[in-house]
């Protein structure tokens, strides 16, 4: 039985990876009258005069909503808020297991962006925290942005936190292979949530006041070839026309192969077998490669290896150098409300990716990050978002 | 410390009276791709192709949403989303004690009927059922009506729990005065979600397929005194309206104490101190005193037992026939859970009620229901409601 049989035997056997538990038993009618009528209606009453003190009398402070609107679930597209469950079960798991935060799945049915801010601005009071999941883009940047200002922080991890796992896996990959990170030419194939997120983080747009050093310049690729401001199709996509702006110094235009020429990084988040020995061949040299389309890679690792690439990375827990966001979501929440940021800020998320790159132990071409089982690093990655808010809280 | 100031320390204490767990650990990387990517892709694609696979691989079979707008919350009124968290918690902790079921709060923070009933319409995949909390009359009303079609369990436990539970302990009582209950003359102060939902049980309306039978008449007040059909302000309240169109045969009017004369049941789902001691003298042989206000009854029982009263109740835990929705709304869940119902039926209420009749041990007039702590009495109530569903499903 392969691993997804397996999976799918276990998801049935266990039906429901998650549960709600009481912290304390009712065994008497004073548990109750504590847990419950009457006593209960001190607390409420002290949230009712300060509404502050929800983060003291409930679960608020640690909870955690994790919201998607089954739009761009894994790999396997749009396959509605039912289907999406499993996948934000697992993430309430992961919540729990590295951060020791509390997570609630919340699967939303429509996917009018302005309904889904509406819902998610009215359910946030028993939230901690929002954890944006599976979004499609352009949608999820709207919607991210529009609820940045309820007051706990939300976050698309497929975003934000796929950018910050590469790029701490960037910084570390870059001093390895003795290249400046300032001069970095890197590409990225792929230009929906995850690939524009990373743009930004790497040409520090956006984190000026975070003291980043960009890199030289990247070019973003999608379906139809590098992205340039002179095509066609760009202005009707307001996100890759902003895209557009930032990217691309020089204005190239081409396919794929065209943008790697020549170019320090490879970073995929796309569909596999995209890159070829021929175009790792033609990078320049000590090519760094993060390949992380799942579950097939741009390219294999093997293949990748033979054409000369010095690093590379997958998304894969079965090949060297995993870029998984379970090195960065638990940690960037735990940090957050634990410094009850009401948002985060990008000078928090870059806070994450140095903590990240630090935390890297036995550095080597195999291993420029934590393993995704080190469970101490999300309180490493936590203290540093904290601390950052604390700085520079705005 | 009375009890309100212990409460309030043990939530501070507690921080949150709930929270979410793994059902399963994460130890190694096999672990991993169970739960989470890559092998969770194939639960998702199971349930893509067919939506009721929900319930066989997700938390959806157990899973129970705690909704409130904030907007009666105990006998607090209008406190808001936030000061209401502390009780959803509590009923979320109940469930989990008493019916081994999951749940979790939902608290929204408009009270827009419209806004609640698409939010929660849209919310509802990860639920298995829906039990509303706190929502005032009458948006209540509407809110249930129209999250009658979702395909789950909608259940505004303030009318229905309340019902339910009264209901039961009026048919046991009414057995130990030697009452017929289709005789009875029965007097309901508070005409709010409660009283109404009570009124409509007892006249068997909406329950006519269930074999009940009704009692003789109901007469309900509210603070401008006996509700009846020429009454002026009655027409623009289409709830009190409707209430008006089955209540008060006689069409009596005038006050509280007018309606009393030579009833048999007073049921207070109203404030404290309305009784009195002449009131109760002035009713027929064996009064049967129900006086829910929370925590101050509508008089107190010692008082009413002085005047005459046969069984007094109260909703309080200190003194005899506390008349506790606990009894109810977990057994009520679990049974329309358990059998898969997309709706929670009149008849499944009705089943409800007798079997928490039937499941009284050591009757008598200072018990005439299970007690709150009795927890195996949720599981003959689940029984009842699934058997009703399943006999007339529809």
């Amino acid at each position: 039985m392969d691993i997804y049989e397996e999976s799918l035997e276990f998801h049935r056997r266990l039906g429901g990876k998650i549960s709600v538990v009481s912290k304390a038993p009712i065994n008497d009618r004073k548990d109750l009258s504590l847990m419950y009528t009457p006593g209960v209606a001190r607390a409420c009453e002290e949230i009712a005069k300060n509404v502050d003190q929800a983060y003291e009398l409930t679960i608020k402070k640690n909870m955690v909503a994790v919201v998607t609107d089954g739009s761009a679930v894994l790999g396997l597209g749009n396959i509605g808020a039912h289907a999406a469950i499993p996948v934000m079960e697992g993430k309430a798991v992961l919540f729990k297991e590295y951060a020791d935060l509390d997570a609630f799945p919340i699967c939303i049915q429509t996917q009018d962006s302005r309904e889904v801010i509406n819902i998610v601005r009215n359910i946030a009071p028993v939230f901690g925290g929002v954890n944006l999941e599976d979004i499609a883009a352009p949608r999820c940047f709207e919607i991210e942005e529009q609820l940045q200002d309820i007051g706990i922080p939300v976050f698309h991890d497929d975003q934000h936190g796929t950018a910050i796992v590469l790029y701490a896996a960037l910084l570390n990959a870059a001093t390895l292979a003795g290249k400046s990170f300032k001069d970095l030419r890197v590409v990225i194939n792929g230009s929906g949530a995850a690939g524009t997120a990373i743009a930004y983080m790497l040409l520090g747009a956006g984190y000026e006041a975070t003291g980043c050093e960009p890199v030289k310049d990247v070019i973003a690729c999608d379906t139809q070839g590098i992205i340039s401001r002179t095509r066609s199709d760009i202005q009707s996509n307001p996100a890759k026309a902003r895209l557009a702006l930032i990217t691309n110094k020089e204005q190239l235009s081409g396919a794929l192969e065209d943008a790697l020429r020549d170019a320090d990084v490879f970073i995929g988040v796309s569909v596999g077998n995209r890159v070829t020995v021929d175009m790792v061949k033609s990078m320049a040299p000590k090519p760094l490669i993060f390949a992380m389309a799942n579950p097939i890679p741009e390219i294999m690792p093997d293949l990748a290896k033979s054409a000369g690439a010095f690093i590379v990375g997958t998304g894969r827990s079965d090949f060297p150098n995993q870029v998984n966001n379970v090195l960065a979501f638990p940690g960037v929440f735990r940090g957050a409300i634990d410094a009850r940021a009401p948002r985060i800020t990008n000078a928090m998320k870059m806070a994450a990716a140095r903590a990240l790159a630090a935390a890297t132990t036995d550095l080597s071409t195999e291993k420029v990050l934590p393993s995704a089982l080190e469970k101490g690093v999300a309180f490493k990655v936590a203290a540093a978002v904290a601390e950052a808010w604390k700085v520079s809280p705005r």
